[in-house]
């Protein structure tokens, strides 16, 4: 990676503190072998970002996720769900004794990602508008 | 698209607007068929996130995006710096009389992006250590 060490923030920087690597490096998503670049590539993924919003509200099983995320398949839905359970950002609880009561949650973790997933699709979902304004302009110049 | 007129949001509440649109849905990102679906899916990308990530600083020349993103082809930059001009995003500047001094800077639409990418991307530099130990727990639970 190409970074190098680099001092703390100042106290009263609001930046949040770079995870500091086995390797003894900072994490930088800008450098392609950095472990920070493959995790933002995974979550910056549209069904992450809307399973994640799901689960906000609180555990669901697997049908009420399907249900509410329109198009999504179940084998993408299968995929996504046990990704963010390998990273440890999504729970998966059986009920003993039976196979069909599978409940899917937010740990705590997981928890941390609800703000930046928020934004992102409150964005999209407020200046939609605005860009649809924006392509229809561009469009028109263009031709 | 399922959803329905919503009421507004109430005063104090701080969740941003959402966009009406033409046909007089809010949009919606869990309708597969609302244009704030495919937005999100546009930008829910890693290279989109980098990308804006860098224009934050101010106005860029290609090569200095290329340079200052390790990893990303020239095509992929060009496609994706054309898909952030075409929804309005960033805007593409030549200087007259020469073909080589374009730079790339956010419209005023772009710079409203900032803050939920620049949150998710300093997610990912700040829990990537926690996701690998998760990782390293479920692997070492399931093997």
């Amino acid at each position: 990676m190409p970074t190098t060490r680099e001092p703390r923030p100042r106290p009263g920087s609001r930046r949040p503190a770079r995870a500091s690597l086995a390797d003894g490096h900072l994490a930088d998503v800008y450098s392609a072998a950095c472990p920070s670049r493959q995790l933002l590539d995974r979550l910056a993924d549209k069904w992450s970002v809307l399973i994640v919003g799901r689960l906000e509200r609180g555990p669901q099983h697997f049908g009420a996720l399907r249900d509410g995320i329109d198009g999504i398949s179940e084998k993408m839905l299968t995929q996504t769900l046990r990704s963010l359970e390998h990273d440890g950002l999504v729970l998966r609880q059986g009920t003993a004794g039976t196979g069909r009561k599978v409940v899917y949650s937010l740990t705590p973790l997981g928890r941390t990602l609800r703000e930046p997933i928020a934004l992102l699709r409150t964005w999209a979902e407020s200046y939609v508008d605005q860009v649809e304004r924006a392509r229809a302009e561009h469009e028109r110049a263009a031709g």
